[in-house]
């Protein structure tokens, strides 16, 4: 039996659209039967966030850090076209018009499909960012796992 | 006789600097005999859109999307140091000095060497983009045909 | 002896974040014994600019370019959250807390693990940017070169 094709993203970036392009190739790909990773890093990690605040101790800095970034994918920004927030409404109400999956269920869907999502643990500290903070079900790991994933990889992105 | 090399790129970027490095990345491919694809979508899009105005109807949303976004490869801005369109129209000017291609040209040299642009069709249904409003002899195509062509890839980025 | 296994990394971005990232990535590839290559490409190149202004002879809007642009990856900005530069202290800080080296480190830890850090020739003259200015030990290229080392490559990014 063949080796399963491989495909690895790493997303750094925090945006909705960028988010959303992530999750969409990678649940494509999931679907074409790749065995498919997203190595969650940077601003990247705010895609795995619960959508609610999560009682956990930190520091004055990364209270800040927690504050400032979104928590999960339906509060994130656009890359483009912002305009304070304007820009991710009417993505989000041409999305339903045309009956395409909002991200935070693109988010489930890829977790269905057995997408491996990582958190980078490095990002994780430097942004004092929790275990209890993230989803359930995903997986903790640093640059070196990437590079193990990735190495034999078909396709490779940073988003 | 040996399969062809393989660059596929998602060009997610609707910025002048990084639709420059796209396509200065696949015509170099090209002229080393890969059989190249730019998959253009989201903000990417922008670069297939025609220059001028094409009659065609679209609802308010669509029509506000379409005027916000840039028509063509030489109405785009930078990523970096935009300066209100002063910084594209620095490049532009060194560009021409040291005999540089512009953008709207990289992009008929890619046509020319059967670099195969693919608009996607998703993103097109969410920003209202018709196929009349974008250049002649691209191809039109969604995720599973992106991964089709990038998984035996040998290059493959996202820009 | 079977082929070593290949990274290679177009750095467009001339933000810290991205650097960073971009930098970790390519010491840990190096680590696993990858043959690794940053091809510094647009805003990149700061990355391998020296800290120090250089005399070279420069025309008006070549010094302009060599003033607002970083000199070097100390001074660059952050893609989100730099508040006008608190954005970068905050996370030097942090990662002087966790022990992380800062990004002028990993470019020196680079070199030594033999990393090729090549700037693309193109650019430099675009930027008016010259060999004077940058770091010692690097190489000067331009996109042929870049497509004959990933074109066999395993990791290929662009950032």
């Amino acid at each position: 039996m063949p080796d399963k094709k491989k495909t690895t993203i790493v997303l750094f970036s925090g945006d909705y659209d960028k988010t959303m392009a992530a999750y969409i190739i990678a649940n494509g790909a999931a679907a074409y039967d790749h065995e498919v990773t997203i190595f969650h890093t940077f601003w990247g990690l705010n895609a795995l966030r619960k959508d609610n605040q999560v009682p956990v101790k930190k520091n004055l800095l990364e209270k800040m850090f927690g504050k400032m970034m979104p928590r999960g994918t339906d509060k994130m920004g656009l890359s483009k076209m912002n305009y304070l927030g304007m820009g991710p409404k009417m993505i989000k109400h041409v999305m339903k018009k045309h009956n395409a999956l909002p991200l935070p269920q693109l988010v489930d869907m890829a977790q269905e499909q057995d997408v491996k999502l990582i958190a980078c643990t490095m990002t994780m500290d430097l942004l004092g960012l929790q275990k209890e903070e993230l989803l359930d079900g995903i997986e903790y790991a640093g640059v070196a796992a990437y590079i193990g994933d990735s190495e034999d990889g078909n396709i490779t992105l940073f988003i």
